[in-house]
């Protein structure tokens, strides 16, 4: 169901003929209203695509009237052409909708960095797209988006009378601040844009910006939340916020789930923190460990390289009362050989690891995901 | 010539039986005089190995008559009992050694984490040792402290009536602050330890400190200059850093030429920098992106993720003022497409990446690695 579960949504996903082997490539997500409220984070990368600077300016009005999104290029690095590429595309998409204004459509693109985008096929693409507008439409936009990704994401929540749908793309290059990713989130709920703002980045702390694939901060992350108000209803922001929170939370879990050549998910909890932040410091420092990523990715329990890693933070803690579990056996106690290895038992996809700083009662889960030789070969092989 | 190219050092290498497969394993590195002044730097890592603690504690007397260095095991995250371990080894060897004081005896340890070293081999092996030290000894303690290392590293300049030798190893775990290495440097000029200690920390700061291969900090990490003053020369400052410096550029090079699984090695020079501190920040920053890393072992001049990587960095730059070279061709000009990338030759094994940032005159040199599928299972494999 995706971005139309909720009332008040229409999309479609196409192929434009971007990528060149004819797979979809091109989603147009449009609400239609009565109300146009919107939110968006975005990358804290420094070198942003034309249109993560372009959707910034578009999210300072607090309005969203449609949003599009092509796979199969970033347009990102492509200098002042490529914003231009971004502009002309929301002015053709306005032009298309009818009755849309240029500075109320948003623009996400995801694929290559460095390579203009063949606005010759996107254009048109947008007049096909508008054509095939649909309330059902919300699978083919979430299947339009990908690029590496072996399978498309979307969720849903539904409540007292209003939904929160989604849909995410994102396989590589995921890190904190935000991972690789596009995600488009809707809602029939009849909220203003303040509320919508502080309920997506509320979620998007502890969801998109903990899970760590590889370590790599993308230029293009887009997380956009649109509210049509169809639904008549105005939620309490506790429970909406929850609604929210869920949908990036599952779509966080599957973008973990399928990124590039992973034979493991990581859940890291690093417990006993003095703070939230340190247990976040220390979750990432772990989750970012190649020589940690290459033995969970070998069912190995090595929590020598857990420490090692702990060691390169800045958190409070004493090395000699550091305990380290995996999969629930506590392989480290007190800075030191804890149980048996040999119970760890690794057979299975999802790995727990759990480092308690000893330090204090906050926590924090990151998700990552283990090295492997596909992972190598996915991404020696992706532009040539 | 290794340890024993400067005069007054004798040095052994035996098989102590610490390694499971019978391979050289315990090196004993002796000043024989007249002086005994030395300096240390070691892990930054806030888990420290055993050895490292103890050798941490030795070196603030600023003597150091021996060095003992085990491979196969790591003694670290070992717990109280670790360190007696270390305490006993070099009680031992100042036993052995006749008239030295296990005050000034400093140990290094390398290998696997969280492992207890099997002392009932370590202690005998250390007397065997004793009865090999040789001023030709240098080659074989050199291979003694190998652990995944394909070859042994040594390197030495002469000067005016003095010299600087040395050995090293190292081949995972590479990153700054140091690297996952031991190395201990020898030389016979007549300096005092503040000298010594100013000459490794100038020369360790621009050499081993900017060597990464995988961003992993190690927990035993020990580079330690010994003086024997048996040249009877003292050497201007500048005229011996120099020679320190050289040294240990020289067995960087060779960790890095040698480093896990890689098959490129990667020279990433940053210019236009605002200080050298932000040369350092992005240099760092472009040598642990994994995705990067993946396409240099394409031979793919991927120059979007060195953009994505620099934008990581708090570092003065304007994202449409970068310029990005690889193998001398500017495939990024002004942030944007630059040269035919197809102009870019990454046939041989060294690659070379210039980031231009356009925002002042420091520059800093980085060392690092490809990332490939033998880093992977060679890493997935090592501790089962």
């Amino acid at each position: 169901m995706s971005v139309t579960a909720a009332k008040g949504f229409s999309a479609a996903g196409i192929a434009a003929g971007i990528k060149e082997n004819g797979n979809p490539d091109l989603a147009l997500v449009v609400n239609n209203g009565p109300r146009l409220a919107a939110a968006g984070v975005f990358t804290a990368n420094r070198v942003k695509a034309a249109p993560v600077l372009w959707s910034e300016q578009v999210l300072k009005g607090g309005q969203v009237s449609a949003v599009v999104l092509n796979s199969g290029g970033a347009n990102a690095c492509t200098g002042p052409e490529g914003f231009q590429d971004t502009h002309a595309t929301a002015e053709k998409a306005a032009g298309v909708l009818k009755g849309h204004s240029a500075g109320e459509v948003a623009i996400a693109s995801t694929g290559l960095i460095g390579v203009r985008l063949p606005m010759d096929k996107l254009l048109p693409g947008i007049e096909k797209a508008a054509v095939e507008l649909s309330v059902h439409g919300g699978e083919k936009a979430a299947i339009a988006i990908k690029t590496t990704d072996s399978v498309h994401k979307t969720a849903v929540v539904s409540r007292d009378g209003w939904t929160v749908g989604g849909m995410a793309k994102g396989a590589g290059m995921l890190a904190p601040g935000l991972a690789t990713m596009l995600v488009v989130l809707t809602t029939d709920a009849d909220l203003e844009p303040p509320v919508l703002d502080r309920a997506l980045r509320d979620a998007t702390r502890t969801t998109f910006d903990r899970v760590d694939s590889d370590g790599c901060m993308s230029t293009n992350d887009t997380v956009l939340l649109l509210a049509s108000g169809a639904s008549g209803e105005v939620p309490e922001y506790d429970a909406f916020a929850d609604a929210v929170r869920t949908v990036c939370d599952d779509l966080a879990r599957q973008l973990i789930g399928d990124a590039e050549g992973a034979s493991k998910d990581i859940r890291i909890e690093v417990v006993g923190a003095a703070s939230e932040d340190d247990a976040v410091e220390v979750g990432r420092s772990i989750a970012r460990n190649n020589l940690l990523k290459c033995a969970i990715h070998g069912e190995d329990p090595n929590w020598g390289r857990v420490l090692s890693a702990i060691g390169t933070t800045s958190a409070v803690f004493d090395p000699d009362r550091l305990n380290v579990a995996i999969n629930d056996v506590w392989v480290c106690k007190n800075g030191s050989v804890g149980e048996d290895r040999d119970l760890v038992d690794m057979r299975y996809r999802e790995v727990r690891i759990t480092a308690d700083l000893s330090a204090g009662t906050e926590s924090a889960v990151i998700w990552a995901n283990d090295l492997t030789a596909d992972y190598v070969h996915e991404n020696s092989a992706y532009s040539s």
